[in-house]
Order: structure tokens, then C-alpha cells, then sequence
């Protein structure tokens, strides 16, 4: 293992021992978003050989039950995930995975690049499952680490508009720095959806065709829901609200569609496309880089809590 | 005209004079659920000629918006709706109507039959943005006359296990007659979502593949999102509450889509076909029937806003 | 194994040694359609317990390919198939069979209709590729087994309208009884396309929406071309030619798309849903029962071969 | 009208006085690739004003039957289209046409790259159909006009390895300037299919997922269907041939489909947004310019017809 971001979800469970319904009861090693070198493989594999870089998916599902069979393996019930109780993660000097959940990763693309494939798996199941393309303009709710990539990734599926919004003036301002083609700062007053929803159409100067939620709140879904275009798609990526109170029948009525996702499947090929051919560049994503000393542990993980100017914070074994 | 039936916007602009956002300011025709015989026909039309017995589709679309020509015209902002302020309604001895909107019924299907299609089209679109079909059991929530109509849908559709829920027993024994394999009676308490998702996951014995809410209620849309499969579908049809409370982000993480539907489009042959064929009767959906005098016409109303067994009120002209 | 039935590729293999690019060159089993009853199960299996009755998927893929984890997986290049060399089949008193590929019966399913399930997923896999359902009228190239259980499938899919054509009268009134609205007898001379395009045409008395080629020659090819509307589906489920003169350009610019298949992917618990609840009877088709001595052996694949009234011929062991 | 650009099909009106089924019996104004300057507009006409500068969608469809209706107007058998016997085309001064087919263009775009947007919408509904998007490989059949717009339209739909195949040297040269990756010579030698399908295969190093035949003969048909991976698509976008000889059993039990297009459907907004970006860029492929005057009209048609350097022959009146 070479390079190993922290997420939200590592932070959580070091400091909650849980997250939603998964509880940590033993020792469990964190960690999900990550690439490395390969020792050794097993004698069937040939699409590897020791010494490659790869980077690491890092779900294993049954491909037993009708969700894996009929593609949609992310839904898979006896999925086995790294650092979701009781599995392990990966944070880890060394790890057994399946030969085929490791990819290849070309010349020109670093590890922690590599590493990054995980996070930006989320922006591209995101952007597939709306349907993100050469003629939806994408609205983007929220500025954080998902936002940013789901920015990246609706870019790269060939977005022509993308407006963000944010409660964060220097979160906006890095979008901004990352390809956004507008920002709209709002707050958390759930009294200004409605002029909200307004200064975002006049941002975006035309329809916003698709708008993916990445905060998840019910202020963020309302915005979401009003802004989108009759017969367009609000995306659910962000998970700020488990109950929300969303205008959800006038969006209907326009046959404004909801979708959600679950992680991601068979993302790791695209991604790594977009990396290697300049689409999308994940390294000014990465702000904060770690070693593996027991004092450098701890700082990464209090940077990457503390957030502010944090984005994804690295480790570099 | 010769048979119109009595739809609940009818009886709400009879009583309020508005109905959501349209408010009626002049004297309007009501009533768009209709059939009747052609009197005359333009120039150009090949398909009827006077004395065809036809089913009228009442919405007229620009065919110039995008959404129009997308093949989305149930969306268009500039449609002119039967008896939606300032748009008189069909309620009338005579009306003038494009004829591609004019539908002619076959022998085996009644003038009031025909009018039905307005309703079952309902029912006909849900099925279709939901995607039902023979793979998929359905679970239907509320069994009031679009309830119904979407039950029938269902079932041509080729779902295999129905399951419909109300909060009253005589709707819920109609339904049962009507084909429902199942049925559940639940509370209008907000708590008791949890224990009935799991009776209607019992009642079903499968996996609910696809929720149609024809109430739209936070309580039947909260049983509904909790209640269908991973990977599976809601469909928002009914218009109970604006704003929702409503778990969506537990939905969302499951991929179980909301989808939303306005009107309908494209549906009047399916729904001739549907009568024809024998796959749907909708003869004991009409329970009511009155001519066309002061006294009659005021019984007819009270009659529909009454409920209670009056399913479907028709004027036999 | 109780119940297996003989397809015609089995016939081939026993004839020829070969079939297409496949060559059997040491002693191989055949037989791939079949059910029977389960002896063992596995530790980790919880669906199934000896005794149960099973009916069963004959591939096995290797879910690490991409179009294994895309949902395709009967186009995973490394699929080990019944009966497809070097892999043996199941005309055999026991197998090892992964169990998720087993598929328990319903009480009122019966061994052989067990066994049906697969030549019948052929038509099920067809008619989902090609879209049938309640809104499309379908033409059946082919009055053979295959065309038989493709008629079935098209029916319980919802389809409207069925016309059937064959160069055979016994197969057509066959095809009649089990359902079809329509034949129409062709010939075999590749002049009579326009004649009998229009002959089909007639017998549908409406929009030919789907064709389904259960022939695979030049001339069906080149009939449901010229007979399906524009817009419509032509999917390619025979295989008598491989290269095959066709007037694709024509079909193409009205936007008739060509579909093929290969084999099925997750049709067996729709086949036993559709046996289940009567919506498919197969028993029909059945026309010839043998036991498993060396001479019924000899008898029944003999009575195969020689086709005429055989429609299915079924081993009962 | 300002810009009228030559198609091959205005040519042969003008030499043989036919295409296809369409023969000109009367005098007939020819040309349909056109860009021009608002002279007026009628008065429930909002969003254009005299002195706009738009580009003309040549056809005008019936919005009465059901291709309308579902949003492919492009097949409506009531289609009017400019040079199309007996609707005349737009190599006029003045022309009367409905607004909603008028396009503004932005201020970045010029009236001849307005004109443009005819076949490059070709090219783009051909991406659409056949799904043309950042995970998909295509190959391009043919480098004449209409391979060069589809290879155009295959970058700005993000396809990330385009190979595109000819007989000739310096359509290929033009190709790889316009951002082929990799062009392929090939013979008109039926008998070098597979040879061919080799070198195409080693030309893009990865799978072919998507073929584009702009040329439309058996041969360009075979090798694309031959090329393209098991799940893939092959459209048929050129009209070399109307009766194929080709190997379609190997290529449908890959599961490999062929998709038609004619002409194409709410292409403008998208080719105006590629134009105005930057995403495509049309005037290399404009080599041709020419005035009004007899003299230049005869050498325009002559220069269109002989072809070679000749890519789009422009009107600029």
C-alpha cells in the first residue's frame, strides 16, 4: 500500500466507533481510498504482475444474489467494503484483494492520484446515474470534497455549465479555481430557497438540466428540486439530512426525477481514463500530505477533521 | 358529448374556484374526462368522420417547446388544459377539438368507457415512467378512483403480485374485486411506517419492485420509500401534501428512484387497447350515473364530493 | 437430474462432432435443458435443502470480466457451458452445480416444465432485448421450437398482436393453438419478400412494432426488415445464416434497429413466475417422452433429429 | 439566407433528377444546409427579431402522428423537408420558414458555421443513438463529409480513442488533423475483412465499442460489424449500399446492434452550444467558397462534384 486518503467515514469511525447503522465493536483498520504495488499474484491472474502500480477497489460483493447478476453490484447486500465493520481497510502496509478490483495504473498517473480514483468514483456514479452529458447544465450543491469532485467528474462527461453553490466563500473559490463556471454562495436559512433558487437560474443563464446534491440537507434538496428544469434529474449524493422536508410533490408534478446512489460500480476504468488523459486532475484536490510515523497518524487525521483548507488529506507510505 | 365524467379538480374548482397555483376569475366550463360523437370534421383529417364514436385526449401542446418536441408535451408550458382557468372544459353539449386528440372507440367499447381513459391514463403514465411491467410486483398506496385506475395499469402491465394499501375497508374490498392480490389497511399515524412496511412486505412475500403513491401523503410516500427494494422504483402520483417529511436519503443510499408524473402522454390508444382487449374493465370504477338536467347536475356533484362508495360519477349525455 | 430435454445443438453435437467454432474432441456429455433434485448443498448455501426440486441455468461466467460486472454477463468470454466443449453437460444421473444457478420449483411446476425454462429463456432474453410489452405488436419469423416458446414469451410480455409466419402448415396450426392471432405461410424463394411483407402487414391489420427473426435466414431477415415500422425492433434470434444478403439501408433510415442474443441472463425466475401463474404453458410443446435405456436413448434422439411433429423431446429419468 | 452550403444529394438532384424513391417532376429550388439574417417574424414570435442571425433546421414535420408525438419527428411520414421533391430548398434569397426551426446564433458563431450545423447534426444524432460518450472507443467507417462531422461530433461526446478508416490518403490526413487518433488505410477488397479488422483492432489498442459506418457498403458493414466488441453498437450512417451482404449472426450473438438514423431531431441547440465552446470546430472543413453569380454557381456544383480536396462547398450570397 502506497497511498491512502482519509474520508469523512474513517474520520467518523475513529472518533464515534460507528457510523449509521455499522457499529465497531473490535479493532478494525480504516481506510478505503487507496493504491499501492503489487508482490505477488495468483496463479490465474494475467492481467498483473509484481511490481505494478494499481489502484484499489475496495468492495467485494457476493456475485451471487440478483443485484451483482444483474449489474448493480454496489447494491449488493453481502458486500464485503474495507473499514466497514467487521471488515477491515486499508491502511495497512499490505493487503490480500481480488486481482480484478485492482487496476493498472498508467505512466502518467501517480499513486495518490491512483488513491483518489475512490472519491472521484462517487462524482462519476453521480453523474452517470443523472445522466450527465454534452447537454445538461449541472448545478452542484455543496463545495466540500464530493462536491469538488462531482465538479470534476460532470466536467469530464462533458457538462457545457456548471454552477456551485456553497455556505463557504474559499470553497467556492477553489471550485471556482477548478473548472466551476459560476459560484453562488447561499446560507443555511431555509427561508431564502426560493430567492436562492433564483440567483442560481440567473447564474446558470439557462436551464439546469441536472442538479447533484452533495450536502444532503432539506435546505440543499429544496434549492436542488426548485432550480431543476421540468423533466431533468436531481441527484442525492450527500448525506447532511437521514429525514428531510422537501417540496418533493411541485417537483414531481414537472416530473423532476429523484436518484440516489450507493457508492459506485465499475468506476475505477473511467476514472483512470480521466486521469490519464487530462480530463480531470485530482492533485489540486490533494492539500494535505502524511507519513506513516505514529505523530504524522495523528496530525493527518486532525487536519483532515478540522477541514478549513483540508481538502483530501494523504498518506504516502 | 355524450358521457363526462366528475373528477375531484372539478369538484374543488366548483367549490374553492382555484386549484393549487390557477386560480378561475371568469365563468369556466368544467370537466375533462370525456367521449362523444363527431359531428364534422376538418378538411385535412383522414381518421374520422361524423358519427365516429370517439375518446377525447384534452390537453392541447405547442409543439414548438423543447419539451414538446422531445416527445415530453405533457410538460409544455404553453399546454391548454380542458377546464384549467382560462381554458373551458368539456362539460358541454358540443366542443371543438384538434382531431389527432380524438380517438375513435371500437364497437366493443362504450362512449363512457371512452371517457375513462382520462383517468386509467392516469394509471397508464405512472406505469409506464415506473417502468412496471412483468418482472416487477407493484405496491399501490391508496384506493380511491386514481388508486384504482393504477391498480388496473398495473395488472395490464403484466405486474404479477399487487399489493394495495388504504386506510378504509370498503375501497380496500373494491380493490380486492378489482384484482388486487393483496390488501393492507394502515393508520394515518406517522409512527406506525416501520410496523407497516414490514405488513406489506409480508403481504407481498417478494420483493416490491415499485411503489405508486396515488395518495402523497409524507406517511404513505415515508411507508412507500421504506418499503420497495433496493434498486427499485417510487412513483409519485397523488397530490396529498406540497411539502413532504419524508426519509430520503435512506431511500437514496438503496438507489430507490422518485419518480414523479404530470398528467400523461401518448396514452389513449394503450387505454383503447387495454378496454378492447379485455385487459382492463373499467365498467365498475363508474358507479354513478346522471343526465344532464339543473337538478341532476347538482346531485351528480354532491354525489362525487361525498365519496364514499361513489367511485367514478358520470354524465350520460 | 430427472428431467432433460434434447435441444437441437445436442442433435448436432451427437451427428457432426462440432458446432460452429466449437469441436468436441474427447468424450463429452450433452444435454443442457434440464431439472432435478438436489442431494447436497453447501455450508454457505441457504436457499436450498436436498429434496427441494430445482430447475437450472446451465452457464457458468467468471464475474471478474467487465461484462460480467456490467449485467452481461452471457457474453463473458469465459463462460463454462453445458454441453459446450470441453465442458460437459447434463444428461448425466448427477451434477455439481453452483447453486445460485439452481432455481427451486413451485409446487404446481413440474420437473420437465423445470427443464423448459431454458429453451423458453431464449424467448424471454429476445423479448426483453427487443422491448416487447403491452404497446408493441409482434411478427414471429419461424414456427420451430424456438419461435414457439418466443410466441409464448411475446405473449406473456403483454404483447397485443402476434401474427406468426412459417413455410410449414403443421407448425403454423401448432403456433395457433398456442396462441398466435395470425399466421401467414411463406415460401422459401427470396422473391416472394415484397409479396409477403405485404401479406404480414395485412395479417396484422396494424403496426408491425418488433419483429423477431426465430429463422435466421436471409430471406426471414429480409421480410421482418421490410415489415417492421419505423422506429420498430428487429431482433435476430436464429442463426440459419451466417452471412446473410439483407436490405439493411432501407431499414436503417426508418430507424429499425437490429438487435441480436446470446443465450439468456437472469430469465429463470421470470420463466418459473410466468409457469407459475399459468401465464405460459409449456406443456404443449412437449410432444415426446423417453426413458433412459441405450435404446430410448437411441429412439429419442432420433425422434428429435427427424423434427415433424416433434416439437420437444424430454428425457425422464 | 446568407450561407447555403452543397450536399452530395443536391448534387445528384441537379445531375439526375432523382434520389432514391424522390424524383423532381417539376422545377424544384435545391439546398438545405443554411444560415441566414431575420428579415421579419410573426407576431407570436418571442425570441427572434429582425436582423438575428440564425440557422435553419430544414424540416418541418406534421406533430400529429405518433412519431411526432413521441419525440422522433425525424421519421414523421408527413416530414416537409427542403430539396425534397416537391418541397423546395433554401439556395434562395428569401425563404419563409416556422421560427422554432430558426436558431440564433451566438455571437462567436458565423453564419457559414450556422449552415454547418446541418451535417454536423448528422454526426451528432448518430452519437446519440449509438450512445457515443467518455467510456466509449468509436471507430469512424469513411472520412468523406460525413465521417468528418461524425469524428467531430464522437470528440465533443467525449469519446477518449477515435480510429477512423478510408481508402484514401488525404481524407485520412485531413481526419488525423481534425484529431483522429489513429487512421487506417484499407482496401475496397472484400476479401480483406479480416485482415483489416486486425489492423483496426491494433489501431485502437483497446476495444472498439462503438462503429460508425459513414459509408454503408457490406464491406464497411462487415468490418465494423467484425471490429466492434461483444455488446457493442454499429450505426449505419452513410448509403453505399441498399441491399448488404454481410456476417450478421456472428456480430447479433455478440450481442452486437445495429442502430439506423435518419437525418436527425433537435440537434440544432446542442451543434450551436459545440460551435459556440469551441468543442468543435467546422471551418477546416469548409474548403470551398462561393458568390451568386451564374458562372459561380456552375463552378460551385462542379468543385462539390468532383470531390477530392473538396470537403463542404459554401455559399456565402
Amino acid at each position: 500500500m502506497k497511498a491512502v486518503g482519509i474520508c469523512g467515514s474513517d474520520v467518523h469511525y475513529l472518533k464515534e466507533m460507528k457510523l449509521a447503522d455499522f457499529v465497531v465493536t473490535e479493532p478494525m483498520v480504516i481506510g478505503h481510498e487507496c493504491a499501492g504495488v503489487v508482490e505477488e499474484v495468483g496463479a490465474e491472474v494475467k492481467h498483473l504482475v509484481p511490481g505494478d502500480r494499481v489502484a484499489i477497489e475496495p468492495g467485494i460483493s457476493c456475485w451471487r444474489c440478483n443485484l451483482c447478476k444483474e449489474g448493480r453490484y454496489n447494491l449488493c447486500p453481502e458486500m464485503k467494503f474495507f473499514a466497514t465493520p467487521p471488515v477491515h481497510g486499508s491502511l495497512a502496509n499490505q493487503i490480500v484483494h481480488p486481482a480484478d478490483l485492482c487496476f493498472k495504473l498508467p505512466e502518467n498517473v501517480s499513486l495518490e492520484e491512483g488513491a483518489m480514483c475512490e472519491p472521484l468514483s462517487v462524482g462519476v456514479h453521480a453523474c452517470r446515474r443523472a445522466n450527465v452529458g454534452p447537454e445538461t447544465n449541472v448545478l452542484v450543491m455543496g463545495a466540500g470534497p464530493i462536491g469538488l469532485v462531482t465538479l470534476l467528474a460532470a466536467r469530464a462527461f462533458g457538462s457545457p455549465r456548471i454552477v456551485i453553490v456553497d455556505v463557504d466563500d474559499h470553497r467556492l473559490s477553489v471550485a471556482k479555481q477548478l473548472g466551476a463556471d459560476e459560484t453562488v454562495k447561499v446560507s443555511t436559512n431555509v427561508n431564502d430557497v426560493g430567492a436562492e433558487v433564483e440567483l442560481i437560474k440567473a447564474a446558470m443563464g439557462a436551464s439546469v438540466d441536472i442538479a447533484l446534491d452533495c450536502a444532503g440537507f432539506s435546505k440543499t434538496m429544496s434549492t436542488a428540486l426548485g432550480a431543476t428544469c421540468s423533466g431533468g434529474k436531481v441527484c442525492l449524493v450527500g448525506m447532511g439530512h437521514t429525514e428531510m422536508t422537501v417540496p418533493l410533490a411541485p417537483a414531481a408534478v414537472r416530473e423532476v426525477d429523484v436518484v440516489g446512489i450507493f457508492r459506485y460500480k465499475n468506476t475505477w476504468p473511467l476514472c483512470i481514463e480521466f486521469l490519464q488523459s487530462g480530463k480531470i486532475d485530482v492533485k489540486p484536490l490533494i492539500t494535505h500530505r502524511f507519513g506513516f510515523s505514529q505523530k504524522e497518524v495523528e496530525d493527518a487525521f486532525e487536519t483532515s477533521a478540522r477541514g478549513g483548507a483540508a481538502i483530501k488529506v494523504m498518506f504516502n507510505l
